[in-house]
């Protein structure tokens, strides 16, 4: 399969493009990649999409948004994390479905704020949740066979480690990146698949 | 209690302002009532609560999202459901928390399709489920005891007759208006009550 993979080189992006490494994997990502991609940008994404032509799988580990308590929260903060997290995955369905081969996928990130919250996600819990509910919904809808998932991680423990936090209820990102290729390399559609594990 | 009430003239609200009755109702809605708020227009918000005053919930069975096949949204359907339905009631919750009194509730509309998906309602499914996620973050961060939850209405029978479909599995908006009422009168907080129920 070719595959787009966008935010290829982020922590857990990097180990997904490797883990789908017996496949053509084409990297993208904001800043790091020769492809480049502002997922808050609409035009960024068909630009995108008209420079790498058919795929048969994108797959997307990227999107910004705001961790801070609820009325800390500004209008600004709701709106990044909806234009970059929440629509820019959106977006790369919606103008990504002609650039996908029949039966290919699209592989979306949420996490499991979405459903296991904790004080300061408001806005991240609205968005994964958002993109959970979208990706059952888009499912029925989506023409010639194309697949759509949402891969929910918990938190990562070189995620952890970064953050010189406790390491030890994270998922290792190899570990994380097996749930994104069970998602390509599947059948499933309109699912959410959590990649959540700590004894790693 | 003092209660106020958006969305208090529609299919849903009026039934659930008629549930409330025992308490304090004061109705809002976009045009119907004498105090009238544009979900959509943050600045509307605010100025309902400056000419509310304190109360002690705050309901909301209002809020606009399209249903169109996935492919078939627009940038601007996709713009509407957001600020309107999704954002709308969390502006309602963000500039209404120091409206509501201690140990006071807020309880938002979101709707089954944000499990449930049906073709057409991937914009649909995508902000009830961001309202969901959002709920159970906010829960929370929510400061003086505040709770919040989100009722998720299946097809309303009310509803299903005006659009002339079969009502037989849609559930009268009278029952559907009794989970906004233990949303309001009970303890829970952080959680979504499905509001279905064909059988009357």
């Amino acid at each position: 399969m070719k595959i787009l993979v966008i935010g290829a080189t982020g922590t857990i992006g990097a180990p997904v493009a490797h883990a789908l490494a017996r496949h053509e994997v084409i990297r993208a990502s904001h800043t790091q990649s020769a492809l480049s991609v502002d997922l808050a940008d609409p035009d960024s994404i068909k630009r995108l999409y008209a420079r790498v032509g058919l795929v048969d799988a994108v797959v997307c580990v990227a999107g910004q948004a705001v961790f801070r308590p609820l009325l800390a929260l500004t209008d600004a903060d709701f709106a990044l994390s909806i234009s970059n997290k929440m629509m820019g995955q959106v977006n790369l369905v919606r103008f990504g479905a002609e650039a996908v081969t029949d039966k290919g996928s699209f592989t979306l990130t949420s996490g499991i704020l979405s459903r296991q919250p904790m004080p300061g996600g408001a806005a991240i819990s609205m968005v994964n949740s958002g993109l959970e509910g979208f990706a059952r919904g888009a499912a029925l809808d989506l023409p010639r066979g194309l697949r759509i998932n949402a891969v929910a991680p918990g938190w990562v423990r070189e995620t952890l480690i970064a953050m010189k936090m406790d390491p030890a209820h994270g998922t290792p990102a190899a570990q994380v990146a097996q749930t994104y290729v069970k998602a390509v390399e599947g059948n499933m559609t309109g699912q959410v698949l959590d990649a959540v594990g700590g004894d790693g």
